[in-house]
């Protein structure tokens, strides 16, 4: 009998131990009955996101997760700094990490960052999708970012991402023509095009109101975006593609836009349920609910993915990172309770984040698998120091589909 | 000193806890005095046949196990479909899948598995061989398979294996014109010999007395033969290349198909010593008795395969996989004792087989191993869990053919 699986990803779940929590990490520090009592009749084992050693964004760690190899297929931060952004790129569109910055009269960048001041940024962004949300024949979308930071993304057939920044890296120089960086026509014409939108925005931006505004205030104008990491959206194998791997029906529970981007490249039916917030107040029930309904709705797999223990990780609040663990347990133990039967689930992360330095780390994510069959490891708690000691040992992050897939009677057998 | 190796592999020899063993794998309630002891004096691990999560078939296992990447060589299940029935094959060889099929005169499938009756069908291939043995000057053999199923060998200079199917896969639909799926001529050229390979094999079952009684029994006529999963037999890499191994004789002792033509394409002397059966009821004496001689006759590495395990598990039959295990330790006890000194021993198996479920799956598969100079895990039994606590920990399949190698002083060092 096939069975359905369930993958619950708490976003930079693995830690190190901290003295606030007595030397605990987050993960061994929370109580939480529910996720112990699945250790106590489950299997556990440690994933490298990648590879060992290798610190994973959520991106390139998510995309691990699904069976790809991002080594392989990964076009570079542009396209996926814009769907964190909010972008929602198709196959062929070009996307470039921008600034908003200053430049002088002649184009020389004054501050790369204009000032650090995102005072009246929205508002540009809008201007710049009025303005010129198309060049050349080619729609043109620009996406706010964190900061000083936006994203631009070029949608057009024949387009190429083989062309140079036009962002100098440093203050005092004239901003640089792109240029194409290999003989292709669709290079060339792409860094012309570049090119000929860097002038535009500089003309419509320069004189605004909202530069005006900042001037009087004594903050640089934000009068230019410089572009830089021009790449590609390839077309991703989707989730329902996996070789001799029987997953027609995927469904994603995010609240942050570049799980829920990524996940629907994927193929995944995306829900965001209200209430959801992507950080520590999130309403963890409406989420372990929706994807309590998929399961109902016959999915064959539903990915719940948790952010809040990332977001306390970037804070450096390991605390905050042990009691959102506990809300999340408390949540998930009606699923535990209701599903044991017809659903494998694996609880694990994208990727370790220290919340004592506040970054990604490369250390192997917990992981922790239930499945009426799997060889029990008789480990009554589930953290970092128990998931060493577990039967499934280390592997990658682009094995756990397979293994999920095999375990839920979904996978053919490669060979005869 | 150079030493030998010995390869002791028990098909599917991993497996779950069963009730039927009091919560234990048949590995674990054997009770292998031989096996045990030459675990407290050795170490262990546990074997990824391919990668983890990936569920082998015995054809892609034995790929790995002699250091192949299956991922990389593997040409599709129809040329070790037929192998496995019992062709030789040689690279160049096009092989196909094969259903003896039921067609109506305008050649609409009524029954893709000619209503699943073995009756004559032995008969038929005979028949074929014999009447169609050749076909535009290409060499074309027929190999009985299980219950409805043959194998379709076809042989000489310039085939192509990118053709499709003539099998439509459902019922009620006319066969399919084979196509070519490049534009190479050869593709073009083996497409359209399929097809009248197809109308001939019509013209010559469908009045065939077998097919009147077949009739005259109420049985479906076995009327013609649906092919599907072309595959080119590639040129594989010999044991005696592996890339700074000095492994120059290998043999083999099996009583399977599959994989007699397996490492015979490896280029290992493959024998199946009288009362070898490649069952439960195999003469597992006769078995050890010529890998002895094969040891005594100086081969580098001698591979012993055991079939029981997996047929045992296929059958979910745990009791009857412990009873077999048993057997075969008895057996091997006589090697265990006598070559200690000058050979590398290895047990593993080319997967794991469930009796629970009676298929294969990914789990690991346990692997022990004694060399006189080994670093020695005193771990006094040889079991999944034991595996699991060993030493060599986790490895792949194609790993396992150059640690034996190193330990038997047959490997030189990759660089300076």
């Amino acid at each position: 009998m096939r069975k359905q699986i369930l993958l619950v990803g708490f976003d930079g779940l693995g830690d190190r131990p901290s003295a606030e929590l007595s030397g605990r990490t987050p993960l061994e520090a929370a109580n939480k009955p529910s996720i112990d009592w699945l250790a106590s009749i489950g299997a556990q084992g440690v994933i490298d996101p990648i590879s060992p050693g290798i610190i994973p964004g959520s991106d390139t760690a998510h995309l691990a997760l699904f069976g790809l190899d991002p080594f392989k297929v990964y076009p570079g931060r542009g396209p996926f700094e814009a769907i964190g952004a909010g972008a929602e790129l198709e196959p062929g569109d070009v996307a470039f990490r921008g600034n908003f910055a200053t430049v002088d009269e002649k184009l020389v960048v004054i501050d790369r960052r204009a000032g650090r001041s995102e005072y009246g940024l929205d508002k540009l962004v809008e201007v710049l999708n009025k303005e010129i949300g198309e060049i050349d024949g080619f729609k043109v979308e620009y996406y706010k970012a964190a900061e000083h930071r936006l994203a631009v993304v070029i949608r057009g057939v024949g387009l190429s991402d083989k062309v140079s920044d036009t962002d100098p890296g440093v203050e005092g120089e004239k901003i640089r023509p792109s240029l194409p960086l290999d003989n292709d026509a669709s290079s060339k014409r792409t860094a012309e095009l570049i090119n000929r939108l860097t002038e535009r925005i500089n003309k419509v931006l320069r004189d605004h109101e909202v530069n005006r505004e900042r001037i009087e205030m004594g903050l640089k104008p934000a009068n230019i975006v410089l572009l830089r990491g021009a790449g590609k959206m390839p077309r991703l194998r989707k989730i329902y593609e996996l070789e001799r791997v029987h997953i027609e029906k995927a469904g994603a529970v995010s609240a942050t836009a570049l799980i829920k981007g990524v996940t629907k490249l994927l193929g995944f039916h995306v829900i965001r349920p209200p209430g959801a917030t992507g950080g520590l107040d999130t309403d963890v029930n409406a989420k372990v609910r929706a994807a309590v309904e998929m399961l109902d709705k016959e999915y064959d797999l539903v990915y719940l993915h948790l952010k809040g223990t990332d977001t306390a990780s970037h804070d450096r609040k390991p605390k905050d990172k042990k009691a959102f663990i506990e809300k999340c347990d408390a949540a998930l133990s009606e699923i535990f309770r209701d599903f044991l039967d017809r659903v494998v689930i694996a609880i694990t992360g994208d990727h370790t984040t220290s919340s004592l330095i506040g970054q990604h780390t490369s250390d192997p994510v917990p992981l922790l698998i239930y499945s009426k069959e799997i060889f029990q490891d008789m480990l009554d708690r589930f953290s970092e120091r128990t998931a060493r000691l577990g039967s499934i040992g280390r592997i990658r992050g682009s094995d756990l589909i397979y293994l999920l897939a095999d375990l839920a009677g979904r996978q053919e057998k490669f060979g005869a």
